[in-house]
């Protein structure tokens, strides 16, 4: 069994990978039924932003506010997977939305987005891997 | 309001586009707690495939079969998303492992994964868009 070539990330690790990618994608859940989306975003200070229209993404999540939250990046040889867990809401407040307005959050898609969704992170877990065969399987 | 930069994908083109990538992100929730993990797949005949390990996917996958998976591309200009939703079930039959094995899924990570997962689709979206800045937001 090889184990050295998956190794868990520490928080501060973890926080820095976000901070380098501006795609993930936010998992959510209605009556059981998962859904995801690719958005993109900005990570820090313990919280990860995004912009969204209205749409189905908001009003999922407005009947549940728990998501979790994924971004990896990957080359030939290797590369790292995060996910968080958390309560997003969508910031109301104008000094909120002032302050969200000055962060690097770069929408990608020109379309009009205004509402700022965020997600107050609880838990955040990191793998980095490193690719390769994979060993022989036996019989079980 | 610019909308030609978001096309909505035909499900064929959905199909052609999912199996051009081979990293996705499959989205569970237990108890009304979204989880989302990255896992290398095969999709094709309606299905998507992925091997996994023991583990946190495929214990929330014995509670809630009902997920939703995620795979995207984007270069500077602009990328697309297709995401299914649909049953994971645990492959069991000789029969089923043995075709399964004959498919081209290339497990990129070398741990030992026994399990063959294969979500059954019941709804396949895409959208391609293209990146560009954001039209001027108006006070609401």
């Amino acid at each position: 069994m090889v184990d050295n070539v998956v190794q868990e990330l520490t928080s501060d690790e973890s926080w820095k990978l976000l901070a380098t990618v501006e795609l993930g994608r936010i998992a959510l859940s209605v009556g059981g039924q998962p859904d995801v989306f690719p958005v993109n975003y900005y990570a820090g200070d313990g919280k990860v932003l995004f912009r969204t229209g209205e749409g189905t993404k908001l009003s999922e999540l407005a009947v549940n506010e728990r998501v979790a939250f994924e971004a990896d990046e990957h080359t030939d040889a290797g590369g790292w997977s995060v996910v968080v867990k958390g309560s997003a809401r969508v910031l109301v407040s104008t000094g909120e939305i002032a302050a969200a307005d000055e962060l690097p959050l770069r929408p990608w898609i020109p379309t009009i987005k205004y509402n700022y969704v965020e997600i107050s992170v609880d838990e955040i877990t990191g793998r980095r891997f490193q690719f390769g065969p994979e060993p022989e399987r036996y019989p079980v």
